[in-house]
């Protein structure tokens, strides 16, 4: 008897596509809940389904974060696979794109050209500057690995692992002040977990430099965000680029809009590509097909 | 009797203090053109002085375009050096900067936060996409490198070198269509000599696929303006970026201010940042002093 998969996406009949090009073993694609033993979902979709999927062993999630599938009452009775690597390289566009949109004074550059100003200011660079990561997971790990082929210095600051050789020195805990001056970027990437909420608050934004841009690539919770447009208003820190904010869609009120020096991404910063996520799933699929561990299990405790 | 050196910058007190710290020995600052035996210098300020230096025998510029020193009329008994290997970290950080400023959309996500508009459109991406380097110099080198970083295919399009281990592929003279159909981005570098006036003519151009995006941060005389307005104006070609025209700074009137898709950036692409270039002079003048060979040596008759 063949595995059943169902697919809950926007993007439903590209991904029916991909898969079925790839020919898997024992695999058919089926349309009704109650037949499916493996789920490949965006996890916003999948968690109103989780009670019509009794024969549910295995979801694969097409995004990095699950926080849908985390909410309390939801069942927690099957394998909860995430999507690792493919985001990494996205990640690092986006931010080394931005760290030069800010350096490279893009926007003050365009107004320029509209006015038919030769506009030839010496911009800035990133060459020799102290990046800083705020978290060191699989995207910080190629997010460290860019900044090097930038010529940049990169620190790690994590909860206890310290293993990417790319990183030049690690911090934890308390050692955020000395870990936070020597800053000229600091990327955050961290999951939205109860441990993560508010980390950046008033007081740990205050150890930035005022030269620093901040960059929260990760998810919204992290940021205090009165503390953050408090510091951009106080010239406490030089920008901030978020690509994601708590709500999403941010309210038309919100002071984000019009903050001075705050650029927002809109949590563009790494869509998922069909043709990258079906990897992540087929290569999964073979291990489970074949009874192998699965690669990114999300730990349901940790929440990520 | 010392090494009498005269400084011809913008910059010049700057590169007496960083020359002055550097303690280099048999050497003496002057102000005195007719003392001079050497000379450390922009090259359009040296060209009129090149009259009052009887005693010159080795310049060493500040910029990589000497084109200035290049005026016939103009003598060439002097060793003329120029800048080279400092531009290229920041030319790679220019055009991998304004590729994402195109992949990502910026200026649209820009007019959106402006109007209080989420707009989270699907941005492009560099990884898996293929670059094409017009010239493969030392600062094309650096773009390869930073090209296979960010997952690309990289390209090269020379006379007949063909020596940098980040080009995949090479391609010369009547190879150009095979060249330029492959192409997601096209960067030229080419400097200013007869040989390369002209080249990015209507023909080359429509050689390229639509969706290519081309980049030019090496002179203004390698391109036909009226060709590339055209080619953007009927969608030949997705986008241009230029940081370099014929004539710098460009008339008001010029058709490129206000071309489709047309992004200009003043000549701001490799900026001389003095604690970079004085590293290259203290270096030379180390060799000079020891009568060894001089490194980036210009030829006058190649004009580079």
């Amino acid at each position: 008897m063949p595995h059943r998969l169902l697919l809950l996406s926007r993007h439903a009949d590209q991904y029916h596509k991909l898969i079925t090009a790839a020919g898997l073993p024992e695999l058919e694609i089926v349309t009704d809940p109650a037949q499916a033993e493996i789920v490949f979902a965006e996890p916003i979709l999948l968690a109103p389904k989780l009670a019509e999927l009794p024969r549910l062993l295995w979801a694969q999630s097409i995004f990095a974060g699950v926080e849908p599938l985390m909410a309390p009452g939801l069942r927690q009775d099957y394998r909860l696979t995430n999507a690792r690597e493919v985001f990494g390289p996205l990640m690092a566009e986006y931010t080394f794109g931005y760290l030069l949109w800010h350096e490279r004074q893009m926007l003050a550059r365009w107004h320029a050209q509209r006015e038919h100003r030769w506009d030839n200011q010496m911009p800035g660079r990133l060459q020799g500057k102290t990046l800083g990561l705020l978290g060191v997971g699989s995207i910080g790990a190629v997010m460290a690995h860019t900044a090097r082929a930038f010529g940049m210095r990169v620190l790690g600051y994590t909860r206890s692992t310290q293993n990417n050789a790319a990183v030049d020195a690690y911090y934890h805990g308390e050692q955020w002040p000395a870990f936070a001056a020597q800053l000229d970027y600091l990327v955050a990437t961290l999951p939205a977990t109860p441990a993560t909420r508010g980390f950046l608050n008033a007081k740990r934004l205050a150890a930035l430099p005022p030269r620093a841009v901040l960059v929260n690539a990760g998810r919204g919770s992290a940021m205090e965000d009165a503390a953050l447009v408090a510091a951009l208003r106080n010239g406490q820190l030089a920008a901030a680029i978020l690509d994601v904010t708590q709500p999403e869609p941010l309210p038309a009120e919100h002071p984000f809009w019009d903050a001075p020096n705050l650029t927002l991404t809109f949590h563009t910063s790494a869509p998922s590509f069909p043709e990258d996520l079906v990897g992540v799933f087929i290569d999964n699929y073979r291990r489970y097909q074949r009874g192998e561990a699965l690669r990114f299990v999300v730990d349901f405790a940790a929440g990520y």
